[in-house]
């Protein structure tokens, strides 16, 4: 198969790619990396990504890593195959794009290191820090007031419609909403009926139950 | 005049945008925000970027913050005007686009944070917290293994021509190139060739002396 996605299933960063992947309707190949025994430092993994993570990508002579840039190709090389993910107007996409560094730079830096200390670390057998839970909730709970006020006024984060700029949160509130965290998208009332919407698509229902 | 960018010049992500601006050769307005009296907290700012942070963007009707969203627009938006900072094949720029999400997620994570502690902290009178620097220092070297290995194949980080991949980097190496962080890029000789080279391109000479 032309497309192949190599990663873990509870990787956050090789959902994102899934999410994509099944939004666009394309088939792929799953290959499972042996991340207990390190499968994913060894030289064969690195040739795909030098930082040795998951996931890492492949699309015919194409290789690529880093989740974001894997959904931004997929996106546009594939924009007539499944959800429109992306706007042609450039003024509009500069808006989107705003929302993605926004889960980027802001979502992601506090939302990963929730869904490491709540849901991944219990998973592990390992010792939450209640301390850097605190310290993120509260950097998180700033992240969904501008959120909140973001949707009052946009169906979406980037614009009416689905974007990329949505899709890229979806793993991470996976794993923060089976946490004590899915409180703070509760109290919002325009934060928590917009995860409830993005998290019943067909697409990332079928994504993420595999 | 129709550009506008809201900033202060010390700011590493105002100047990311200045460099674009630069490179592109576009005519701005630059407006000073005055930090010190928390300009960027007041509603007005905020109406303009809802995290209180700068820079913050407009062009015509058009208002943006992010600096990776601005410089992303520029690129695409000026792609006939000046120095062309991405590449039109798909196949390509999606290259490309994975090491702007490698300076975006892995350089600038440390970058930054030694930049605050080396270069701003004793500008402001602070004191340096050595145990942030050392494990900071010991990540950026793990980053520019990486690099190092690329640039030995790939004239730039992106592909064999400047693009926003690379100069998304400047502000933080400027910042980073007056502390002691710098004997870790001198010692790999193909980042410290590259970091020369890009540091003495004319626009980036002329946005960072501004
Ligand atoms: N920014 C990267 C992050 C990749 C990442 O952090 N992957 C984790 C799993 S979710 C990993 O491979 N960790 C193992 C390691 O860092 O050694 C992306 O978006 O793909
Ligand atoms: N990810 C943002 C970061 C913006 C940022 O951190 N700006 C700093 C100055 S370099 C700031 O405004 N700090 C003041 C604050 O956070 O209150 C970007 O790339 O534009």
């Amino acid at each position: 198969m032309a497309i192949k996605l190599y990663g873990v299933l509870v990787s956050t960063n090789a959902l994102r790619v899934m999410a994509c992947l099944a939004e666009k309707d394309l088939d792929y190949e799953f290959v499972n990396i042996d991340m207990r025994n390190k499968e994913h430092k060894s030289p064969a993994f690195l040739s795909r990504n030098p930082f040795g993570q998951v996931p890492a990508f492949e699309d015919g002579d194409l290789k690529l890593f880093e989740s974001r840039a894997i959904t931004q190709y997929l996106a546009h090389t594939y924009s007539d195959k499944g959800t429109n993910l992306i706007i042609h107007d450039p003024k509009k996409m500069a808006i989107v794009g705003v929302w993605i560094e926004v889960e980027s730079q802001k979502f992601d830096q506090v939302g990963s290191k929730l869904a490491w200390e709540l849901a991944y670390k219990p998973m592990f057998g390992m010792t939450v820090d209640e301390a850097v839970v605190e310290e993120n909730e509260k950097k998180l709970e700033q992240v969904l007031d501008v959120y909140e006020a973001r949707l009052s006024e946009s169906k979406y984060l980037g614009s009416d419609c689905f974007t990329l700029a949505d899709l890229h949160h979806l793993p991470v509130l996976k794993y923060l909403f089976g946490t004590k965290t899915k409180r703070l998208f509760d109290a919002r009332p325009h934060v928590s009926a917009w995860a409830a919407e993005i998290m019943s698509r067909p697409a990332w229902v079928k994504a993420s139950s595999t």
